[in-house]
């Protein structure tokens, strides 16, 4: 898909069919958040591929809004260094960025996502298993959506803010 | 461009041509991060487009990596409310998100670009003029490449960490 259609026409998918991702498909979708440019290159990310169902039934607890999870048909955790106040921001900035590439990347192969935000830290590290030293701030759900017509059903309008209530130029 | 293809072959730019961006193009790289996701639809972003070379220079005083902003083409600082440290990651996780579709873009249209952190915020705050309510974290430097093969040349090996390095299955 090319890609400034991918960003155009990209949705949030909650409601995941049971077809399988294909294993090459997750692998091309995994590869895209690798590539993913980051502060000084330190790529401060880990990446949890979870299909199992009744983890991904438990990992759904994590948060107010991550019940889509026990729906996915694979759940990637986004792991990265432990985060508190005194950290850098580039390490939630660049793991949006590696997000960004796998959520294009999926889209563009039919695959719908959705983030999940993880509030409850130690369920999420419990189920995971990650260290001490590291955090799991987002979880990607992912699947083919339930309802295909979701991958081509143009945008709502209303959707964004209009343009020049965020565009500024030369100054503010 | 192919949506693989941009996140397979994006390289970072820090050097341009003189080349103007035509305003057009312009317009769809911000629409671009427009149209990205954001947490709860919040949106919470805002853009101050710089064309004006005196203020390029000046914004390329605002941290030690900053340089490249004095010979960018057009810089476009990403601005959010304040952020301190009780601030939800989202903010920045979003901010990268939306970057991502702005570079992506770019790049399918053979604009390079780089982000820039600011470390000086009032520096960056006097000269882009952004309230005391809003802070300014990155600087996206855009242009086109000053040697054009950066478009097209291999990404080089070794730029990314092992996939087996980062990769966990079901669980750490």
């Amino acid at each position: 898909m090319e890609i400034l259609e991918a960003i155009r026409t990209m949705r949030v998918i909650r409601r995941f069919s049971p077809e399988p991702i294909p294993a090459e498909l997750l692998d091309t979708i995994i590869r895209a958040g690798r590539h993913a440019g980051s502060s000084k290159n330190l790529q401060r990310w880990a990446f949890i591929v979870v299909h199992d169902r009744s983890t991904l039934e438990r990992l759904s607890k994590v948060g107010a809004f991550a019940g889509h999870v026990a729906g996915a048909t694979v759940a990637i955790a986004l792991v990265t260094p432990a985060v508190g106040p005194n950290d850098p921001w580039s390490i939630m900035w660049d793991l949006g960025r590696t997000a960004q590439n796998m959520t294009l990347a999926a889209w563009s192969l039919g695959i719908g996502s959705v983030p999940a935000t993880v509030y409850d830290q130690p369920l999420a590290r419990s189920i995971l298993g990650y260290p001490e030293d590291h955090w799991c701030e987002y979880i990607l759900s992912l699947g083919y959506p339930a309802d295909p017509s979701d991958l081509t059903r143009s945008p709502k309008a209303g959707g964004r803010r209009p343009l020049d209530e965020m565009l500024h130029d030369e100054r503010w």
